[in-house]
């Protein structure tokens, strides 16, 4: 990939069924993924901002969490409703969506 | 985890024996994923430095790839010998290693 402007990464840890902790796929992420996806096909942003999956990233009683660098911003709870704002606002408008920020004491 | 100085992305991504592309983990990747783990408990730096595995960051042939952010430097043919000068130049000490880094057409 040529390095882009954003780089999303999506937690798509998994965790066995009933595991206290849950994980980001079982809360949806996997969703996010595709959406993510989606969008860049539909915004053609191609070289504009990159997705990769990674191991957990740590606040997984509150996932999904994505979290977009080089701005290191991290979202929790983030919803498939929630990506296409991210994307305009912040991915391509610059603007990180405060609403869905981790908290301080988090991130 | 708290907000990182240096998040590192090491890509474990695998693929089956004999795929013309190879992958990160059968070029190395987990030893350099316990070598940063090392590191990191020997040089107390566990509210300085994240590490996450994630999936393929691109440049199969060319990996192991390691991607620093919120730098933006990725390095690849990385070895198990190489990481503790990408902690102590890089990641503690602020300076990239340009012999490692991707070419430009890459990234």
């Amino acid at each position: 990939m040529p390095k882009p402007e954003k780089h999303v990464f999506i937690c798509l840890n998994q965790r066995p069924p009933g595991h206290p902790k849950g994980s980001c796929t079982e809360r949806g992420a996997q969703d996010l993924l595709m959406e993510f996806g989606r969008l860049i096909e539909e915004r053609e942003a191609w070289d504009r901002v990159a997705i990769t999956r990674t191991s957990c990233l740590g606040p997984c009683e509150l996932g999904p969490t994505v979290l977009v660098y080089p701005d290191g911003v991290m979202y929790v709870g983030v919803k498939s409703e929630d990506v296409a704002e991210i994307f305009d606002e912040h991915l391509l408008g610059g603007r990180a969506v405060e609403r869905l920020k981790a908290p301080l004491e988090i991130w």
